[in-house]
């Protein structure tokens, strides 16, 4: 692919950008690039790419239903369309180039739930190719993920590499929920040596980190408060107030003690509540993530959450129904696989600063493929491939500097070059 | 109209419940049974019935759509449901027989957005006339009070009244949101006398009250919190959390000291937040309503409330836009309707205990009808008409005692007629 | 007693504010000048005022034997002050003056733990009779009161009166602590009518209001929370943080739904906890009041309020002790007193506004006397004398009116004349 | 000093914990002992031994001479006292034995503001040495830390130790107020090489850890929100809550987001408001402390917290002032320091483990003494003597497994002997 090619994928991906479980015209859009650039020897699809049981925190039948509608409405192939439904997305690629190790890379391609800016300083605005779906947006750099795993694919296949070669294009990385079904698939059990990467991360453009550590194990909770409803100027003592018992736990949740092991986190990032201006709320929810530098102090904020949200729930006479969510491990980069990246990206154009192993301080769930593979007896390394962003991750203003992309493709394609001549 | 008329007319209605602004369907079907049971002099319809553009808390273009195709899916009389779009509800029907005072009566048609019970111990799923409207519910008894409407215009059609009768079909009581655009029309200003009605209010089948007074002064008002997104695990302190603020608004809402001169209420009703477990949640809303026995006291609270919302933002580093909703004023029934009212139902079959004045402590914008009437020389009565109900009004269980509805029709029909003979 | 004899007793008193039970100087003082002016048939002084065994709010020994020691100080009657010891105050002054009903008339006398202010716009410090005893304050007026009594007492023992009159002067108002005391006490069982009395509330010098209605029914409790300390920085993980559970508790006891059967009130009065500022708080206290308009809504609030600190508590790992405080009903006027009250009031020089009836809308401990006396058949009469005064109640700028000293004095002789007329 | 003196020394302080700038017993036993034991050249007392404008966190008047007179009644030696008063307290012991390097010694002496445990388990109480003064307790150790000093300077005046050694005995730690006048006296500025000392810290009776690093930057700050009084009852409306403010503002203080940069921490350390359980708080206060990993982390925690302190006073209605309180940097230990104390550590008998560096992760105000040491070219290490604690720091059950003040003397001393032998 030219960067003109890499540019142009990465921007029709970012017109669709489609939340976990959600990535229909995104599965579609790869398979289609994947099979008209490159010969593989397997490519699966959807039910076939993961392990459909243990997908976490898929959304309802109409939410999906929604989005396959849209997707179909968009111009999605219908054959591929019709194997994902149901919210079975993702996809496989396998190149097999004789002997050697077997790499894989892991790349995730859904979007975030929120609206995009349409400043005119924000160029996907300016040039025209700003997210079309409404209420959704590639804030985390995504879709430019996706397009290095094709880029990849296609270099090495017109590579010298000898080994076999797997693409792991993994759903529902933002919800922690695609990353255990892809580790349990059984496309997993035969890699020798694992690199996932990400884009940004605060790193500027032609900087790479060899090794990002530092990921905080997490888990979701999602707490629903139900009380009784009542008029609330007729008789505001007849109710038993779920906002009540919501905001309160709100305020405790971020109140837990900070602990002296090492970092915790929480955050009450959804709520929601009540029906009327006029009626005492009778029910109010809140979905929460907790985190910790291990699953320890994961666990520790995830216990004191509990009872927060227990006791606020009976403060107010209200039940409160505690459902736990996705959850994710931390993971460690193996040194051995560092010691290549950082060496291919110091000779990679383009690329001027290179950090060997340097602190996330946030989630993945590419830590359930690292530890599957690490299990096997294999290696795993994760990848920061730098890029100017103008806003932060997640926020309707972050962007991709787009020379990154080609970047990118380059360390990976040159480190999976390298990992099968080291282990020839 | 027999007995089974108005059970069968007041089911349909239930079947059909529409919040406020969007009762398409039921203005369409009051306007369809007037015309078949009365030769009306006049029928107003839509925006002929109120001042538009005192409409207050109107939904957006979209949730108005919505129910518009509902209602026409429902298969509502495509001429009348034309004459409605855009959200112009309601309906005024006058009946003019001979010289003598011209009688106002004041019914709401409006149902609330809440899901209805589907219990067994439940009548109208029971008997087959649970709301067909996923998340809506007539859970106040407007379908009783629009039945009793009809009712009334043809009893009084078949009577000895002598004068004229306008009966005031009002859309969006339960958003305090018709009662003005109503009051505001050209219809209101000749009336004399008028009555409005309830049923239930906690006073069971076979009690009337004449004279229900105590209504709340009321004013809603919108919080938009707006703060800064931040990735939740990566960078929680880079956040400006919107949700924090409105926890500790909420909280702090409720906290607003009582006053010494008399009942006040807040309520919290509706709270909404955050876009995604790890984001730190930059936007977030409170829709509430604030309450005083009078007009001052609702603004002690009101002013509180605005010192406590923007409070909060500014501790949390966000904004906050405070906007105005819609407000109803306090008023009081007249004596001398008030003594006509119980006198006619103290004679009335079924009814078997009638208290003079009683306080609702709720709210209602039948209030700017009766506040139009009063300032321009008429009388004014508020009428409770007591009915069994399981469930309190709001709740997913509330329910009508059918023969109530009878029982005001007959009080309300007597009452008319009483003003007709002593104002002849 | 002259004017200037009735200012001067109420400054003398004013300067030595003594806090519940701890009116030793106050009581010694009240003793004194009985014996020097009023030739009495019975004084009953401290333990033979009051039933000891129902003392409520009684303070510490410590806090007890500090004050014990600062009257001392203060040069009081040792002989007086010996008797009072371990919190027995107050005293009850009887006139037997021939055949005649037995009238009672309660004044309260103890202060309030405030500082009073020392501007120079506040009259007691211009003019060199502000509070001497630091941290307590006659805020409340209770030093006119005790010399009311005494004004009254003097002026019926030169009086044309037949009957017998008793004054009560009761300790510990402020807290609701001593009058179940005098309740329970012999004294009170034959009285036949009873009058107490309040200054200022509000009104203006020279209005009177014959029957104040509306005390709102009381009770005070103290709820102690336990948690475990640690170290601030070290270890802040292993606290239990008894603050963050208090502070939890008085954001929701504030927060506890109105009631539409009356008015309600809730008040943390006093709060504290901690010891160091790098030690995780283990212990935290609230002193609450909860009040209703009925003991029923009362208890409607209190019921709530132990629910509110219960699972404060638990929500951070807190133990809690509630224990209950000192209690007071609500009380009616009769309308026989009032209307004598209020007879007299309109002939009396200075008094230019006589209301019959009027709400508080706070507590009295006075509604126990008016209860037993009402149960024992007899009637009761609370009687508010106007003031005017530049700070609210319980404000460090209360002051009082001095001429309406006098007005109180001629509007109760003269009503405990009147009664004696009636009932001779 | 035998094994036995060292326990009855520390048990004979263990009885007479004085808080911070009220060492005044503390002080007098110190000196007495050293002169008794050692032939010092200089000894530095009170007033001599610190910068006294340069004091932080001293307590009022009144406490400080209510702890002096306590003091006298323990029988401390007149003369010694009288150059204490005011709360200038600690002490400087200067031996000089010839050419060769100036070594510091730091020990901190002052106790803390919480009750001893009585219970039979807790050793002091058992064995008869529990605190005899009310409310204060040596819970971290520092009656060790005073005995260790001694026994050091005694040890040192025994040995081939050829230098100067200082020992400094710090008062006010605990309120970070001492460090940083002891740290601007004239005795630090020739200090080569400084070594401070603390028992405990979760390491087990035989650890030694040489380098204890982490210290976070603290800082403490105290709020005093001013609101409005009211009768609670009477006229709740009137008042303005300091407690509200207080509450809302303790919540959102702990709820101040943590930061990615590193370790953060809040604790309103001690909170108390209010005046009487009928009153509004009219006045309420914060003492709290926030802590960084870094200064910046402290000063992020720090604004953040007077954001939240000053839009709760707004919420309801109080003004509020900050004071700014005691502050102390961060510091770490050198290598040259942390290699000799590790290597006299593994030779001492009854010393089983040696850590290289450990983090503390609380705040400590020897910063001060090492940050000047090491801005004057010398340097510092902090060394942590491990001794089997029951309770945690700063709980009601800590003690001192005895045995470790013996192995903390043994390691110091040679620590100090080796950087004679090495700088001679």
């Amino acid at each position: 692919m030219t960067a003109d090619d890499l540019v142009s994928l990465r921007r029709d991906l970012h017109r669709k950008p489609e939340p976990a479980w959600r990535e229909f015209y995104t599965t579609a859009r790869i398979v289609e690039e994947l099979e008209s650039r490159v010969d593989l020897d397997e490519l699966h699809v959807g039910p076939d790419a993961i392990a459909g049981d243990h997908r976490l925190a898929v959304p309802d039948d109409a939410e999906l239903a929604a989005w396959y509608e849209r997707a179909r409405g968009a111009g999605t192939d219908e054959a591929i369309l019709e194997r994902l439904e149901g919210g079975y997305t993702g996809a496989v690629a396998v190149l097999e180039k004789g002997d050697g190790p077997t790499v894989g890379l892991r790349v995730d391609i859904d979007g975030l739930p929120r609206e995009e800016s349409d400043d005119a300083d924000h160029l996907p605005a300016a040039e025209g190719f700003r997210s079309e779906n409404d209420g959704a947006m590639h804030a985390c750099g995504h879709d430019a993920h996706a397009t290095i795993g094709i880029g990849v694919i296609e270099r090495i296949a017109e590579s010298e590499f000898s080994g076999t070669l797997k693409v792991f294009f993994q759903p529902a990385e933002e919800v922690i929920g695609g990353g255990k079904s892809m580790a349990k698939s059984e496309h997993v059990e035969d890699v020798d040596a694992l690199l996932a990467v990400h884009i940004g991360l605060d790193h500027p453009t032609g900087e790479v980190v060899a090794g990002v550590d530092g990921f905080l194990a997490v888990s979701h909770l999602e707490a629903t408060f139900t009380g009784e409803p009542a008029h609330a100027g007729g008789h505001p003592e007849r109710g038993r107030n779920a906002v009540q018992a919501m905001a309160t736990a709100v305020q405790n949740l971020y109140g837990i003690p900070r602990h002296s092991d090492g970092a915790t986190r929480i955050n009450a990032g959804v709520v929601e509540g009540g029906s009327a201006a006029n009626i005492v709320p009778e029910e109010a929810r809140i979905v929460a993530e907790v985190r910790g530098e291990t699953t320890e102090l994961m666990e520790y904020v995830r216990s004191n959450a509990r009872q927060v949200l227990r006791s606020a729930a009976e403060m107010h006479g209200c039940d409160v129904e505690i459902e736990p969510g996705a959850e994710a491990p931390s993971a460690t980069s193996d040194d051995e696989l560092v010691s290549i990246v950082a060496d291919v990206a110091a000779r990679t154009d383009g690329v001027d600063s290179v950090l060997e192993r340097d602190d996330l301080g946030g989630s993945e769930d590419a830590t359930f493929l690292m530890e599957a593979v690490q299990e096997n007896g294999g290696t795993a390394c994760y990848v920061g491939v730098g890029t100017d962003h103008p806003g932060g991750h997640h926020t309707s203003t972050f962007d991709v500097d787009e020379p990154s992309i080609g970047y990118g493709v380059d360390v990976l394609a040159g480190s999976i070059e390298r990992v099968g001549l080291e282990n020839r």
